[in-house]
């Protein structure tokens, strides 16, 4: 049988020619390297930026993004070779087997999926990572999980995550050496260092820092990915709740998506109507991040919600000043060439301007109709307030 | 005409022997200061510790947290008086005027509000805090607010808030010296502090640090403060919307709030199950914290979700261990003994457990269906994806 | 002063020429009418119906609807004549007050409004409807509110309002002559009319009953007046929650709404994907219909929802067979030549298809992981479920 | 081995003697009849009137709702006569094996549950319900479906349900007499039947109709039934989503359950604060119908969810007059002895009351200080709105 072995560049530090010599050794009749880092950040991690994507409050979908990038590469592949299957290396109780197999299945909805972990013929030889990574020593096949790195990592451009082995226990605190892309904050440079962030239409255009400008996309993110790493932006550590409905723990670091999103948000405060932020917030955000961790990327509802994101950044113009030093983020201001929705004379305590502050007593006035009600209704209870 | 001048201390760090003094000059017949300190820890920061509260993504609802407990104690001094109106020195373009009467009209319906800077009398003589401020020097009434610091400050045990002035241009970097709880991220310890964080029901109820175990709430809340303030963390600096639809920048220091929020948050990872976790994020954290932000503390909707956050916090048990340094805070592990919903053995990549990986199969092929559909439909229509 | 008179025919069945002598009498120097049908329908209507917009469970917005049509014109009027104000009639507690000026103050941010019934000349010395009516009466001014019809209307071609006046009583049943448009469904007919409604992009395109085939979008909304008239169908009698902070009793007509509505929303349940409905439903419909209510309409949000609306209706094409009878409409059947996401065989119990009954099983153990957690806690702590 | 045969008494109107026969005869060894009637009301109907449970805004939920109630009664069996594991005969393509495994599993999470109809050794001999319905009549075993009636039903006191056989056809009007428990509403009387619901913390505690007046739950919901049945009210026919990710045509019809929802809306229009009102439609109602249209009842949310329901209705106390008449429900009025926030003075256009109209204009100017920014942006930009 022959065998195409597909290796995605998303980004991640790997050697690839040591990967294309493993996937031969191990029988692969053809290795493809395909690199998908333009369509990476352009195509996914962007519009996450635009929509500020997260999820349950903390964590920024860095494997989430890279997974149907990844699928679409290797269903192509699949078709340009004339393959009969696509397979994976996922276990059966994460949510990457999910992510990688509803895109193969809504891009080529007849593809037939081969998941060893979840074979018996395999599960029942191979309890966990554990009795793998001994077959693997036994047959010489290089394997970066090691026993001296008991934890399992995922890593593209926009983060580098860990998880399982020793992690599993959410009290133990990862090991300073585990973190892979970031300097500890307690290592990082004394100095913090400024760059500015532009934006048009809630995308990032430009990124200036130091004497450099950038405005190609992939070489903005990785710039902006130096900055963070350099500074110990972006790490996390959280236990999340997966697709398959158990409780997991995973360490995270996201250094350049991290800073872009925050400066995306701030721009946002001086810009976007207060109406459209909100129901983005609590419609288009939540829900898009929703499906992206769950692995619904190439589905009706993340059309839709794209629709919407567009819709809402239309007025998203303009520049973030920032700081990056020991590990966190700071905004030193942000401005707007084209958009006037906060104006300084009017939001001015100093000035009056052509607001009536009576308008105000009449404002409160109505508001306070309904609760006028309410007080009374409680008093007359005898109900404390 | 008798004048009661009523001194909320809700943890402002300020001379209240001062303030008192102040009041007798410029006309008060009475001066009565109040410790609120405790209800407002216990009954409004509480709270919003247990819902995550947050207004744009960003603000911690400092100030919004304290008018209510503020606008309660006024009402109940004015009954205690026998005023026939209770009055507040906000302006008529800000949030707090509509926090303070709407908190006075819901606690008693009838009252009487004097807002002397919606008066035309006297916004007509004074266009803005600079001529106040020429008026009170004029008069040798002390302020805080100087040409030397030039904005507005609104100061309490969970945090202080910087606006106005120089800070209208929101691409003016504060000053370094504006801060004035935390210090400055670069200026902080260059060695971590570590400490530990105790929550029953969500709500904080031990914090350990070096040798010392706080539980009594303000306290709790005032150790929590002090760890963060000696790390420089908990600031921000945003362009918001107020209630009155204008926009507005402001700079705000929570120091001891933001930990807490964040250890709380971290809790709820591994304890809160995933369904809850979800609604409460989208509908009670968001419309609890916009109706904190909208002065619609004391309201029907306020009642409702305070029981929507009850009953959404008795498995929140469990310990949080955090780490502050240099402007940042970082989980270092957490851990429950009551609370089982994560369990390592199960969530394990390196064991089986009483879970089919067959399962998943399933479980994966139900999702596929109508992403299979949609995705035939893409094909048929020549659509990529 | 020259003052013109504008006067909107958005369908109401109102003599237009006994309408223009009244405003000549009244002292307006020019009348102006215009026939804003069309665009009524188009650009108000249809999008209301492919939103499903719906307010507080049951109203449809038919007042709501044609508020901002009408400002529109009027102030196209206004710009066209050199008015340096415009006016309106409503009074100081509804809600046509804050959507005939948030409407203007939109479309032309510089206008001034007047507002009589809110200016103390007015008000002062007529306390309510009755004192208008008797004024009116006295000095010969034609109005359709009278004693013997004692409440107030508005009509259009979307609906008939009926509110104040002996209905502020909420458990006062509406007198059966009252109702303007719809015959009584005890006096409709005794024979049931069947119809065809056709959908394009969630659009109404073509209707057809008995021999005639509609599908102008002015005449296609007609002619469903026409049915649903005949047939008692679209009357509700309400007590809802204006924007201003009271509740409001109210009685309404929707005859052609209600139909093309309902007959949307079965459409949209054989074509439309779940979680883009779901998506929808809960946000835009809610939120759409919400703006509407108070009076938003232009605004960002609604251009940013509209975005969504027609991103979500890509699939709506389709057909629906319908009937009305005696106050009821009923669905008899729907189907499409171009969606697809209704499969007979696939859903049908009669045949397994290409779905393997055993994936349920999969997809079931996996949806149970967080249950069976949740009952062994229950089970432990011996609560009963 | 012995088989527990366990028939739930949910109202079905079924003749138990012949179940018990049958059960008997097809090999049960023990047959044990539960009347689940007054449990199903009060635990399951009321709570669902309570919050206006509405799947996909139309189907109310009848057969979701008697899953827990029957599953529970099973599972109790069960435990009673030492089970082993429980069995149920739904297809491997719906919701109702989700529902009734997801509860069996949540009551008692090491359960075996034994589902023929997703074995191979079944579904391989069987490939549909006609091949059952013939192995069926061979047998000897009497079924409902037959060649006669060519679809499932299901039945209980709250609802009956039509599916599969030529219902499959989406466009296949129901048979005139399929409808098993509301007559035609051509058939219905002439002459309009009034009856009136009292209701206390949103659940109906009394019913007048004619000379009768009931207040025991059950016979509440009974005679509520009657009405509707005799009236031809309740009777909706769909396409909707399964869970299971299907498009499934449903007829049902929901006599009692439809009075008694309309009549809880409605009286909510009278009595509950708007911002409740909002927030329980957007988050509670869609949230909870979701969950039991799923089978996740058995579940934390479901426990988060009936908190909030509860602190939700605290003044949804009062009365309400409805009619029935040929298919249609009509509301005629509707009155609360004890809540206030319906004022008619206050309402009244007639009157001034205590609200001055020159609020409203300063309300209005504050809404529309976002808009005029607006309206300005699109007027420079040359834009129409």
């Amino acid at each position: 049988m022959l065998t195409a072995w597909a290796v995605a560049d998303v980004g991640q530090e790997e050697d690839f020619e040591a990967a294309k010599e493993k996937a031969l050794k191990v029988g692969a009749t053809k290795v493809i390297i395909q690199d998908l880092r333009k369509e990476f950040v352009e195509e996914f991690c962007f519009p996450a930026i635009q929509c500020n994507a997260i999820y349950e409050n903390v964590y920024l979908l860095g494997t989430s993004l890279a997974r149907p990038v990844i699928a679409r590469a290797q269903i192509a592949v699949a078709l340009q070779e004339g393959c009969f299957a696509v397979s994976h290396g996922c276990t059966g109780k994460g949510n990457d087997q999910v992510r990688f197999e509803l895109a193969f299945y809504a891009l080529k909805p007849d593809i037939k999926v081969i998941a060893p972990w979840r074979l018996p013929v395999f599960y029942e030889r191979f309890a966990g990572r554990n009795d793998l990574l001994e077959y693997a020593t036994k047959c010489g096949i290089p394997v970066s999980q090691t026993k001296a790195k008991p934890w399992s990592m995922d890593e593209n451009l926009a983060h580098c995550s860990y998880e399982a082995g020793i992690l599993e226990d959410p009290d133990m605190t990862p090991l300073r050496d585990m973190w892979k892309l970031t300097v500890d904050p307690e290592d990082a440079p004394n100095k913090p260092e400024d760059f500015t962030v532009h934006f048009e239409k809630g995308l990032p255009v430009k990124l200036v820092v130091g004497d450099k400008t950038i405005t190609d996309p992939l070489e903005l993110f990785l710039a902006a990915n130096t900055i963070a790493r350099n500074h110990g932006v972006g790490r996390i550590d959280i236990v999340e709740n997966r697709f398959i409905g158990l409780k997991s723990r995973g360490c995270y670091e996201t250094p350049g998506l991290t800073i872009l999103r925050s400066a995306h948000i701030d721009l946002e405060g001086l810009v976007l109507d207060r109406e459209v932020r909100a129901l983005r917030d609590q419609f288009v955000t939540y829900n898009y991040s929703k499906l992206l961790y769950n692995g619904l990327y190439f589905s009706p509802e993340r059309e839709f919600l794209e629709g919407a994101i567009l819709a809402s950044q239309t007025t998203v113009n303009g520049t973030v000043r920032c700081r990056a030093y020991k590990g966190s983020l700071q905004i030193l201001g942000r401005s707007s060439e084209t958009e006037k929705l906060y104006d300084m004379t009017e939001s001015s305590m100093d000035e009056i301007g052509d607001f009536a502050p009576s308008d105000s007593t009449g404002f409160i006035a109505v508001q306070a109709i309904r609760l006028k009600k309410y007080g009374k209704k409680k008093l007359e209870a005898g109900e404390k307030l």
